[in-house]
């Protein structure tokens, strides 16, 4: 049987102010047409299914859509929620969903979800994301326990049949990843996931992990434990990802097989680091719609640039100096700030902005507003 | 073929501030205990599921939960989405629900949707709520027509084929009713909705209507065009109103059987007009728990007994004086009280909400403030 893996779609979110809805669109009609192209029988969506609890009408339309597509195809789909969804609003209809084998996971269960092929049947196990706290109720425990030792002992519970090819689908911190990027939407959550591990996980066939949005984040050395990654770059620390989707063929238990398809987005979020000239110059590879976040090197803030960068990038998601402290770093222009009035630097900064100097007339404006301040 | 009729659920209405989702709970399962016992075939929920486009979550597990026993009990469902509704919201899911019998319309559609008993086909339309811009786009109008004359265009569309059975399901305002109650929650769009009529409803051999609180409210004299009302009173104006849900029965076109089902909620809204007194000495028929409009008739609002009161119906919405202006409703008190110095006025407002004169101690203690506040 063949399963693709994909998770932290974020559905609804939105980057620096731009809603990625269209690029999710996209990557996911990109996604279905490789899950036909590859025949793949079961597609595993590992959590964070939207990016917020309530998500927006549009979000929901879209995995609405996908749903129904997939539901076309005959694909069937095993799908948890994670840190950021709300699992009763993602459980809704999860019973009519199941009659057209989109099974919707959003509470802990200790039974699997049995497929069965020509090799015999495959127990998928798909936990949602869980806390301490969501641990401590699923088993009835007297104390909460720590996330490590809860999730060990929910491992515990699904009595695994070794006999069988077993698949877990969660989405959890599993230690041996290394931290999320600096400014990764997962960093926003006070103190993040705290982190999961087991010896259990390696007597799955395949843990299909979600959480960690960077493609192809291997946890053992087989390489059937992993997170695809999210589909799309999310945060500045993902910029420049190549993101993928991991396609697995689970033939007899030992012999398996997996392919790793590239996605490629709409338009990709990439981190360029340069001078203003070389961005106005034109970047090799750099295209016009391609969301951008653009560190400048100028040894000067070249304000009066700015907005021609903006034009030429319109989907810029963030444009920012190398340096910091550009007024001051050298001592050479404090001196000189030093023995100017204040006239001459305002006219100095409106000169960098705009590169015109004052007129006449407006610096009158100005040093008339300036006697009145300091009358008062 | 059997249906039953029901529409504005309002899933997580709050009243006053209560709560009334253990309420809907409550009803829904009487529902469904009706259905049962009646042996329904077919449910028609006619708009109005929520009370907000942004349903809570527990809302919606609500919903989620009725349908899921509707489809187990193996009972059709067509539902529309009301004024009230967020028709992408509510249509998440459709193509999954209507694999299993529940068809959602939240969209226009001139197609019907067809079901079969041992006389033949019945063709049910859904027309979710609409309003003339709706009814501009969906038909591909150049003008906006006036609501009455689109709709009367939009059910011309409809083409109906008068050798079967055909039934309407739609939320609208249709002329011949009488205006909703003053405080209804309808009254709080401005304007409330425009008037629908048309000669059109009359070919149908059942119209299912949403939008009409009030109970058997029948808009021709065979009955067949009707608003089922809503199964639980949501404002003063339906309180004490005794709710009911039509269940009717299509056998031959010109033969069929109408059943009205009295709905007996958990907690009733009452309207209650009396003096505190006989309140508190105890209303007959009036439970502890019931949802309480009380207008007191009172000569002088009884201040001292409100909390009393309130303790004895903890449910209570709403406590009102029949008469404005207790204070000064008579020349003679208004005299008398242009005789007395501020703290005698302010000593007698408190013998009359708390039954007791101020203390020579807090007496003084308001005179002191009263001194200070003077010389300010």
């Amino acid at each position: 049987m063949k399963f693709a893996h994909i998770g932290d779609l974020h559905l609804g979110k939105i980057l620096n102010g731009h809603s990625l809805l269209e690029d999710q669109r996209y990557i996911l009609d990109q996604i279905l047409h490789h899950l036909k192209s590859h025949r793949v029988d079961c597609l595993l969506i590992a959590g964070d299914i939207y990016d917020k609890t309530i998500p927006s009408s549009e979000a929901t339309e879209v995995l609405n859509h996908f749903l129904k597509c997939l539901n076309e195809q005959k694909i069937n789909v095993i799908l948890i929620s994670g840190n950021h969804d709300s699992a009763s609003r993602l459980a809704f209809g999860s019973s009519f969903f199941k009659q057209g084998n989109v099974f919707i996971q959003t509470h802990y269960s200790n039974q699997p979800i049995v497929l069965e092929d020509e090799y015999g049947l495959i127990d998928v196990y798909a936990i949602p994301y869980m806390n301490r706290f969501d641990i401590k109720k699923a088993l009835g425990l007297e104390e909460t326990p720590s996330l490590k030792e809860g999730y060990h002992r929910l491992l515990e519970q699904l009595n695994l049949d070794l006999e069988k090819r077993n698949i877990l689908v969660a989405h959890q911190f599993v230690l041996g990843v290394s931290e999320p990027g600096e400014d990764s939407s997962e960093e926003l959550l006070i103190g993040g996931l705290e982190e999961v591990s087991s010896p259990i996980l390696e007597d799955f066939d395949y843990v299909a992990l979600g959480h960690i949005h960077k493609p192809e984040t291997i946890l053992n050395l087989s390489g059937r434990i992993r997170y695809s990654g999210s589909p799309l770059a999310y945060s500045k620390a993902e910029a420049n990802q190549l993101k993928s989707m991991p396609i697995f063929e689970l033939k007899t238990k030992p012999d398996w097989e997996l392919k790793l398809i590239s996605l490629f987005p709409q338009h990709p979020v990439k981190m360029v680091k340069t001078t203003a000239s070389d961005v106005l110059n034109g970047i090799r590879g750099l295209e016009m719609m391609d969301y951008l976040y653009l560190e400048l090197t100028d040894a000067y803030f070249p304000y009066a640039a700015i907005s021609e960068i903006a034009k030429k990038y319109p989907n810029y998601l963030s444009i920012f100096p190398s340096h910091q402290n550009y007024l001051f770093q050298e001592n050479d222009e404090f001196d000189h700030l030093q023995k100017l009035k204040p006239m001459e630097i305002i006219n100095s900064w409106h000169q960098r902005v705009s590169g015109r100097n004052l007129s006449d007339e407006q610096l009158g404006w100005i040093q008339e507003l300036w006697n009145k301040g300091e009358k008062e």
